[in-house]
């Protein structure tokens, strides 16, 4: 295969969380789903369970209800972050994974080819349809050496984002290989496959090894181990190099996970919050060394110290250990299990405080906070900072690194899930008053007219679109409600002013348009309140699929320059959706305010052309299109 | 000293909480206060420590800096819930304690008479003051017996419930005594104290004796005890009696805590949330003891089986014993430590399913879900009842009743919490952007008029008047904001409709008005939002105090049938506010609308009309009037 074939890859997994599992679900039932066929699925619940209100609640009953329906594993709250409890528990070298949420390539770290996707392919896999991708790029990244007491994988990834940015590993698979491997545990690579997606890669691999047998071992899996590596000799379209002995602490300032430097650059500035947790740095290591680093001593009276445990393992074996024990003799706060602050769901900064957190993303807002300011480090520098108030290098401690030790004989979630029934009965779907049926969308026609409602800066994020948090989050099931918060962060009179446009809706927006999460919710509710067509320098992958799967055309801005000839409220027409297929060079878009013609690019297929005319990939399947 | 007569009582502590107590350091503020003169004060954050976006941190950003200017201990979020973290660092048998927060009277258990009260009473006896209290009738409860396996000290408090109503105890001190006592720890009489309160009760004591030197030895406070009973053939102005070998395991049935049957009557009614915490059931074995009930088993997939620790020290003992481990390892859903749920932070359940909880309150919509069924018991029905799936009899699960040992040496917590300076210096008050200074409030004409524009029915709750939970409780230091919330539950046009009044607003209301909650928010709010008098047929003890301390009148209705002649909207006027001194029988009113004379009781002081007639006790003692 070379980079741009299109492939077809079976899927063998397939996970959801509940943020995004309640449109899955409701997918499956608006694509007429029976029973799943993929090997495994399985459904999480992690994100939507601070329940300030009824709607937390009756999302679980109503994934509960569709997990028994559709043969789905139903995993409870408490018992964790998806993507960690997932590993644990299923894990599997060699195998596929696809999962509704974006971090679900952190599964790379097992050695599997992982993405994350959007609801509707993510039903589709489900439903046993093969992914359709295009072949991407290699980048091999050579590890050798090892590293240094006090740095750690999240210092590793940190360079990386330093070195590629937010976009720098776009259409790339990053395939790591080199002796300094050997010195890194599964939960290392997990916590530098899961932040490969905030450099814009596909996904990240890792070879089956000594490392991964253990890490299934530990899991009483052993069985399930199954060496891979790359050929002898292998190479790759584009390589990267790191000498892990020469690494040092890094920190990413807010508030992008690339703009990332020494930690020693920046010590000393305050800090009033110390964050561990997350699919980021979910392993029992990534507690227990900072357990070990505080345990005896007392962080300050204004240090907000929040620990996360990312599983039900976890949290099992830091009791074991004793390491929860210290953490709270500590002064450590506690919370429940899952992704919480992380997608701002609880422990959101005071205003004007500096926060540092073990988290993938600091873009600004997530962490619930406006203009907040927070930084992402290791739990080593977590630790070290929350001991003595300001950004510190663990380094400075003056004290031994800590021991740490994988232990064996985990504890084993599966009983506290529910497996799908061997002989599965149909279960009515219990629908609480705040869950909402998809939204049902009409066909595209082929003259759009309509006005800029907003024109986009560059690296406009999915949360940017719809937000995450303690407000919108309990809305993900709703469609309608909770596109009054499309946009809400960048322009507030977002929705009031599509409420009053008849006409179609065209966006514009710079490079890089839909990076962070791949929520779904960021296209289907632009294509509710009337979006029909997004003008981009460019568009990420998964962000550009979900686009099309709900209806939306996508034209890509040729000629530099051409991004300043939009100013919002000019009014556009796009004459003829037959011109998009075919393989047709530019297509004609007239800007009716500033009379005046532009020459777009068309980047689409010809199948997905046709998506977009259905209106959207439910339409286009339900009236007899290939599903995939 | 006999009942009715008025007394002073010397208050040596006074604690608070962040939800009233972001108000009790603005009234240190605005009385111009500057060091706090009673012998410990301390604040307590337990309440708003979701943080779903800047509010909460923010108050803990304030209250800190208060501490720090005013000299009051400082605890920080993650330690714990205020009575048991209070009883255990700082409790001494004999003292006296008023505290802002109304389960205050939960220490009690310790023998301290002690009580909760509206933020300004409060805040004045931090400066010093004493309380003035009309001495109370004495309920004397002898205890005999022992409790059978498998009940514990909320089945014996839910008895009491079931003999003397939410509205029993009005103007009552319970006094506990009897050879049952020696079987009750001091944290069983906690369960006790704490939910005197929901009796209507000023408060409750019990003996000092070798289970409170048992309590303080623990908390290696020994030197703390002080051996207090009553007096040899004391004699109480009621009496009352439990044989605690005959009581059974009890529930209080949706919604309110009097709603009690024997928990055999309603066996197998399904339950989805089984919830375990608050300040109602905070002893160790409030925890250990369900988890040694599930310990080894498997909760059902559909339970929702939360634990809220009640302090750091609870949740490192069930670490150190193993019980925390039970309880994970059996599907339990950890939470962080505070009040959590309890106040409707969280873990609200799902639409149309039942709720078992051992908090001491189940009014309606207070765990933040609308038309929620929640039930109050013991721990082990709790326990037992999560095992099952539907409520249970914790007897009927055929196992013996786990052992528990109070352990020694606890964890010492003081260390965790920030003392006041030996000689402390002035601190700014760091406010927020959602911290409002108090509104300052205008005298009272002397003729009010205008019209009736809510008509309340018996047993209003605060939680009625203002609710508590997510969306509210981050608003409790801005009463601009706040006051939009003022009876939500009940109407929520009521709002709206005060904006709209230039006139004095008059409240109608039935029995036993203001009882729950102490918080003075439901004061405050009303009088924020104009109005001016309050017509009742009964008013409780504490919201009587908070209405007067905002500047709000206070008439009672005499007549049989008179609450009849009132309809909303009526329009009254009250005539010369100086007929309310001096003891002058009955007040006259004008129904304009009906055009009738009502004859209204005052049960005013003289000192109390002239509270009200300035306005409020701020106003009153900012212009020379006596602190009490």
């Amino acid at each position: 295969m070379a980079p741009g074939e299109v492939l077809q890859l079976k899927i063998d997994q397939v996970l959801s969380e509940d943020a995004t599992g309640t449109l899955v679900m409701l997918e499956l039932e608006a694509l007429g789903a029976r029973l799943v066929k993929a090997e495994l699925c399985a459904q999480y619940i992690d994100h939507n369970i601070l329940k300030a209100d009824h709607r937390n609640g009756d999302d679980h009953v109503f994934l509960q209800s569709a997990c028994r329906n559709f043969g789905i594993w139903y995993s409870r709250p408490g018992n964790g972050i998806s993507h960690p409890v997932h590993m644990a528990c299923f894990g599997i070298p060699g195998k596929t994974l696809l999962g509704a949420d974006s971090h679900s390539c952190a599964a790379g770290s097992l050695s599997m080819f992982a993405m994350g996707a959007g609801g509707i392919e993510v039903a589709l896999a489900m439903m046993g349809c093969p992914l359709t991708l295009v072949m991407p790029k290699i980048l091999g990244v050579y590890l050798e050496g090892k590293l240094q007491p006090w740095v750690s994988a999240k210092d590793i990834i940190l360079e990386l984002l330093r070195r590629y940015t937010v976009k720098g590993c776009w259409n790339r698979v990053v395939e790591y290989h080199g002796p300094g491997l050997e010195s890194l545990t599964a939960m290392d690579r997990h916590v530098i496959a899961n932040m490969g997606h905030e450099m814009g890669a596909i996904t990240s691999v890792f070879p089956s090894d000594d490392q991964v047998r253990s890490f299934l071992r530990q899991q009483s899996r052993e069985e399930d181990f199954t060496e891979l590596s790359a050929d002898e000799g292998a190479t790759y379209d584009e390589e990267e190099f790191i000498d892990l002995s020469e690494l040092e602490p890094m920190i990413a300032c807010p508030s992008r996970p690339d703009k990332v430097v020494k930690v020693k650059e920046i010590i000393g500035r305050p800090v009033s919050q110390s964050y561990i947790g997350s699919s980021a740095n979910p392993g029992l290591r990534d507690f227990s060394i900072p357990a070990r680093i505080v345990g005896g001593r007392y962080v300050p009276d204004d240090m907000s110290f929040d620990i996360n445990p990312s599983s039900r393992q976890v949290l099992h074996e830091l009791i074991k250990s004793g390491d929860l024990e210290k953490l709270i003799g500590a002064g450590a706060h506690l919370h429940d299990t899952g992704c919480g602050g992380c997608i701002g769901m609880g422990q959101a900064p005071a205003s004007g405080h500096n926060s540092l957190r073990t988290v993938p993303r600091n873009f600004p807002g997530r962490s619930g906070t406006k203009e907040d300011q927070v930084y992402l480090c290791s739990p080593e520098t977590a630790a070290a900072s929350a001991l003595t108030g300001k950004i510190s290098d663990p380094r400075d401690l003056g004290m031994d690194y800590p021991d740490f030790e994988e232990p064996e004989n985990l504890m084993d979630m599966r009983p506290l899930m529910e497996a799908p029934q061997e002989i599965p009965v149909k279960v009515e779907l219990r629908k609480g008053p705040n869950i909402k049926s998809l939204p049902v969308l009409g066909k595209l026609l082929s003259v759009i007219t309509g006005p800029v409602l907003l024109k986009l800066e560059d690296n406009i994020t999915t949360d940017d679109i719809i937000p995450a948090g303690a407000e919108a989050l309990p809305l993900w099931s709703n469609i309608p409600e909770l596109s009054r918060h499309t946009f809400s962060r960048i322009d507030n009179t977002f929705y009031e002013r599509a409420q009053e446009i008849e006409e179609d809706i065209f966006l514009v927006a710079g490079e890089n348009l839909g990076f962070g999460s791949g929520r779904e919710h960021a296209a289907i509710t632009l294509r509710f309140l009337g979006v029909r067509c997004v003008i981009a320098k460019s568009v990420t992958m998964s962000y550009r699929k979900n686009l099309i799967d709900h209806g939306i055309l996508i034209l890509t801005l040729g000629e530099i320059g051409d991004y300043e000839v939009f100013n919002e409220g000019d009014k556009l027409q796009f004459f003829d959706l037959t011109s998009c297929t075919g393989d047709n060079g530019f297509l004609e878009l007239r800007n009716l305010t500033k009379n005046k013609t532009v020459w777009l690019r068309n980047e689409l297929s010809d199948r997905e052309v046709e998506i977009i005319k259905f209106g959207g990939r439910i339409n286009y399947i339900n009236e007899g299109g290939f599903a995939h």
